[in-house]
């Protein structure tokens, strides 16, 4: 890739001309570092369009610059992908720019543009009777364009698939310029290479999604939900299995959860009701949306006493109401805060083939024991294979006393992984973060596609420079 | 695009004493033409390798020589996407690997490689007490390459996607001859660009699909259909929204049958049971998959009298068992069957925003008629928009009296479906039969987009040339 210009005062200057007013201005804070804290900048200049015109114009003029140009979402990503180290190129935010263009209810569709949160999207769904499932802990901040641009996926993947399976149709300004119309709202169109799915999760490398065509659904006539205790992650997977057999389709979150995460609840968040008085080691969220006049409480107590039957688990509760329902969730969606207030050492966003999960969580444990003395919190959306598998320090201790175990706690884990055909990304992206793990355990053939194809769109590299592929 | 050479003796020569024995052929008629008759050559050789090495020792000789690879599935794709009738390139038939490498039932995954047909595939998936959707009237003959190839879509897509959204990963030869080994059984997996979903649908332009990585799910407790007629398609559409908000998840299919089809039936295939003494103008056919304990049938008359109540059905008929059921799915299925004996002058396989389908059904018969005087058989995938649109003869008539009107016809249709946001081709892809529709109604920049990737992946040109793109 060719050496890229600094976004400099004259390339400013000349850029501020072409746009309307108050578009540039100094970059705050929060553009300038993620959540982890792990990239951070001094200084930069964030471009803040008002349409898809002045997006393509300020792209146009970083590609005849040789400007990098780093797409900035909600800056809620976990590996970096917003914030460049190097290079001074322009940040461009698009929360200018968050209509709901248009919604089609009796067809389920939603046109929104890219700067809309995900929860501004849920509720405009809502205001029109449907739903849009996709649902993660940071939705109030995450922003469509981010969302799809790294592929998000979070806890109702089971049921309704990641964002790119949510999206019907994609506005995308090229890294020429050029303005890609592909805002259909077609479930079915066969015409061509799917630049649609290209875009989504190239985390900004190959354009800046601009607007989305989105899938809506009916709302579920009734909601339950249960936590139930599990012997183990194995007979947790044999659970999932029951479920799907018995309730079917109406299956929409599987979640799973270590007794270390309602721990460490108990010791940061001692707010957080916790419904069984000692926590299970393991335990596991079974989320239902059943049609009308069907019962989610009492297929979860049918459920559950087939289960117990068999073994697979040993305590359970069914949430009676809407209220309880809630409740279970907010014990789960607070775990990540936990952790954040407790601070992993190393945290990993992992996949596995299902049946290979409790052989993971059996070698990965002890295999960290021999690098050091760790608490481990793993959860996660266990219907989809996607763990949660973050290190922590012991108590007394914090995570800048283990900063030299950090690569070789990393590197254990995700070797694990990659030995049993798991990813080592899963629902997080590769940002800048995960660059050299995206090297090391990368199918080399696939890499190389991936190089030949970034050079054929972005040939001068303008595009989030450093993200995915090193730049 | 560099010009290509012909598959010719020397090339041949050379080539064969590289691989097993037998593995060149001289190509069998059925390599030769396709399904409608529109595309056939005279002669050809075919390579049927028994192994993805040997696959790759084809490919990587014929990018060395300059060579065109056609691949070729089960060849009842509609579009031309298995004959090249310019080039005497070779045909790589994969029908020797069919073997299904792996099922991992408790993961709801099959490992398949390309030649296996889809019917093989959904038997080892019921073997396996899973079911694999994906469901089409060919499903005997295609195969599972040539499935992915060209994203093939079919009557269960409404619940369970497209064959793209039924591959968790593949297994693909590059244009260079390198393997892609992408088999992954993981539902996450954010590392780096979809190169599955890039080569899905690529119509075997960008590499050859040797094996997949294919979701199963549980097979239904309890299946139900209906037939029901209802006054016009705008109400086909309301009872469709209707059915989703009652049965939720359970609706499998939803297809539109216009009196025309079972119409043809009575004409050129009178042993195929019709449940209606007169069929209605319009009917639906509705499919249910539910879980345990739920009762179909019983849902379906609720609807029935709900939609009935509404004014949106005039009469129905519900399957009280499995083979009343399979003869509603025989009717809906033999009316391709019926198209073919009549002989269309001019099939489309279109797909429409769901809100614009009866504004496209109101305006495109009158618009036909002033081209001349035919009958047209309207049917298909109303739950995906996906309609298809064919234009036969009057009775006594036949499509050769009519080939002058064919371009016009086509013409007509396709304009009224792109101005209303619609596209050309909704399933069947657009070998070589739709390269003009495609730059004619394509996004230029898509376009654009889908030339530098070609270019760059592919930079011979071997592969399917004249598929999907102009040579």
């Amino acid at each position: 890739m060719p050496v890229l210009n600094p976004a400099d005062d004259a390339f400013l200057e000349a850029l501020s001309a072409r746009l309307p007013d108050d578009t540039l201005r100094p970059a705050e804070p929060r553009y300038l570092e993620e959540p982890r804290g792990r990239y951070r900048v001094q200084t930069g200049v964030v471009a803040l369009p008002r349409s898809t015109a002045d997006v393509a114009a300020i792209i146009r003029a970083a590609a005849d610059a040789r400007v990098g140009i780093v797409p900035y979402g909600g800056g809620t990503g976990l590996v970096g992908g917003q914030v460049a180290i190097t290079g001074r190129p322009l940040i461009l935010s698009l929360e200018r720019m968050r209509a709901v263009r248009a919604i089609h209810a009796e067809e389920n569709v939603l046109i929104c543009e890219a700067g809309a949160t995900l929860a501004e999207v849920q509720a405009a769904a809502e205001e029109a009777e449907r739903l849009f499932p996709l649902s993660l802990a940071s939705e109030g901040t995450a922003r469509i364009g981010g969302i799809l641009a790294t592929n998000a996926g979070g806890v109702n993947v089971l049921r309704y698939g990641n964002a790119r399976d949510l999206c019907l149709g994609l506005e995308v300004v090229m890294p020429d310029g050029s303005i890609w119309n592909g805002l259909r709202r077609l479930r079915k169109d066969n015409t061509g290479y799917d630049l649609r799915h290209l875009m989504i999760g190239a985390e900004g490398t190959l354009g800046v999604i601009t607007a989305a065509s989105l899938r809506l659904f009916p709302r579920p006539a009734a909601r339950g939900a249960a936590l139930m205790a599990v012997p183990d992650p194995a007979a947790a997977l044999a659970l999932l299995a029951m479920a799907g057999a018995s309730v079917g389709a109406g299956l929409s979150a599987f979640e799973l959860i270590h007794r270390q995460g309602p721990e460490f609840l108990r010791e940061v968040m001692p707010d957080i009701r916790q419904p069984f008085d000692e926590p299970p080691e393991w335990m596991v969220l079974i989320d239902l949306g059943l049609g009308r006049g069907q019962n989610p409480a009492a297929a979860l107590e049918e459920l559950f006493a087939e289960a117990f039957e068999a073994g697979l688990v040993t305590d359970g509760v069914v949430a009676q109401n809407e209220a309880q329902r809630a409740a279970f969730w907010t014990l789960r969606e607070a775990i990540p805060e936990a952790n954040r207030r407790i601070g992993a050492i190393s945290s990993h966003d992992i996949s596995l083939p299902l049946g290979a999960v409790p052989d993971f969580l059996q070698r990965a444990a002890p295999a960290l024991s021999e690098i050091g003395d760790f608490r481990i919190n793993c959860f996660g959306h266990l219907g989809d294979g996607n763990l949660h598998y973050n290190v922590f320090p012991q108590h007394g201790r914090n995570r800048a006393n283990h900063e030299a175990e950090r690569p070789a706690i990393k590197r254990c884990v995700h070797d694990l992984v990659h030995s049993l055909g798991g990813s080592v990304s899963a629902e997080h992206g590769i940002g800048r973060l995960k660059v050299e793990d995206l090297e090391r355990y990368g199918d080399p053939v696939k890499l190389r596609a991936m190089r030949a194809i970034k050079a054929a769109l972005d040939p001068a590299g303008i595009m989030n420079p450093g993200a995915v592929l090193r730049a």
